[in-house]
């Protein structure tokens, strides 16, 4: 097979089309055999979450050789090209197990540059949000609609999301909390599906810590293609995990660093 | 028109299906119209729920105009069956504004003992979770299953959620916390949605403080329906609203319940 008519967002898209197929069946499968997996030590996320890197791994292999592969599950594919793509199949795993569904597949190719292209797949809702340098959209229950984040909030008037309160050391916790107070509303509890919202102007900012480069590549070129902002807390490259701050817009980007950064 | 075909089940979908069509037109229109809003005072959220409310309204008023309605936006209608519908339109309304899929329709039918039959709907994803005296089911993008609650889980094994961390008064806050502490998972911001979780085997407990009847009736109704407890945190009747603990089955309720009672 060649890839010489596919585009990167349409193997993006192949990749994430693979990830829903092999997910799904697991999801909320826990109630149907909740005692057999306690006894058996069947572990549903991480059997979905092997299942779909195989399947996007063995594409990738298929369609494009040359370009390196970065997934949570399994080794590093060392890359002759230059580009990697950088794939977690199911961010969220512990809302996975509750059977939220906002959980969600996350996919990014990077260069030397970091990511330049982001797709954030929710497969429950049958949600795609793509990222490109050529523009955002999604596609999603009601149809297709462009993506752009929200201009002209200031820090008072601004959403906020993490996953959970305890985001990570307790000076990380306090630098949260001290943002959280200055905010209109704090809300919890979306993992990726909050970067995906910040995309679509709905919420202003997300703020969150210990991640993995995995986690935070495919929000990064997404926010960014939306016309948001990701840093780390320093204001420096976040695509290497650990602590990022997206927002909606420089301005209130500014406002929270400068509350951040003192940690 | 007549009723006499009609059931129970069927009115309440009847009323799902108004308040789906009601609502969805508002469902993240805010990045549309940010800036229109913030000028022309238009709240989407209200609009929505009233506009959801009122359709439903209409059609208990033509089909059951002997049934009483207990709604959160307009003033209660007596009625003479002794049944009364109790309508929220949109739980979940800061949610619904940040974008997020876990706000819910919840329409319940009561009678002099209470709730007994529950719809939880949440439009976007187009899902809907139904309890009855005859059991509980749901519909939505996998297809219809039925729903019952997880049994075996001890308060070590469980999955808790309540909608943000400071869920009422700070005693209120330290009990949640305590019981917090005792269990597997914590999980934040999924509104009424977390009850349907519950009622599907995937979530224990979910606790909740500063309800209104109109927040709780169908989510006990769709539990009950499932196999669940929900009860106020002393163990009486928890349909006039107030404190909430939904359990999965009385042994995980008695040992959350005896934390929660010391308040």
């Amino acid at each position: 097979m060649t890839d010489a008519n596919l585009t990167d967002v349409a193997i993006a898209e192949l990749l994430a089309d693979a990830a829903r197929q092999a997910i799904l069946p697991y999801f909320r499968q826990a109630d149907l055999g909740a005692e057999n997996k306690l006894t058996a030590g069947f572990d549903p996320v991480t059997a979905a979450d092997r299942d779909a890197e195989l399947a996007m791994r063995a594409i990738l292999a298929d369609l494009r050789p040359q370009d390196g592969i970065h997934g949570e599950e399994f080794d590093n594919v060392p890359g002759r090209s230059g580009r990697t793509w950088v794939l977690d199949p199911i961010d969220g795993t512990r809302g996975f197990i509750a059977g939220t569904p906002t959980w969600g597949v996350l996919i990014a190719l990077s260069d030397q540059n970091g990511p330049f292209l982001g797709v954030v797949d929710q497969p429950y809702i049958g949600e795609r949000f793509i990222g490109t340098p050529q523009g955002a959209h999604m596609v999603g229950p009601l149809g297709r609609r462009a993506l752009g984040t929200r201009h002209g909030a200031t820090l008072e008037d601004a959403v906020l999301f993490t996953t959970f309160p305890e985001l990570g050391s307790s000076d990380e916790e306090a630098a949260f909390r001290a943002v959280s107070r200055r905010v209109k509303l704090t809300r919890y509890g979306m993992d990726c599906y909050a970067y995906a919202l910040l995309a679509a102007g709905l919420v202003d900012l997300v703020i969150e810590a210990g991640l993995k480069a995995v986690d935070i590549q495919a929000p990064i070129a997404l926010i960014r293609a939306a016309g948001g902002v990701v840093t780390d807390w320093q204001g420096g490259p976040a695509h290497e995990g650990g602590r990022a701050l997206a927002a909606a817009n420089p301005q209130v980007h500014a406002a929270a660093l400068e509350i951040l950064s003192r940690v």
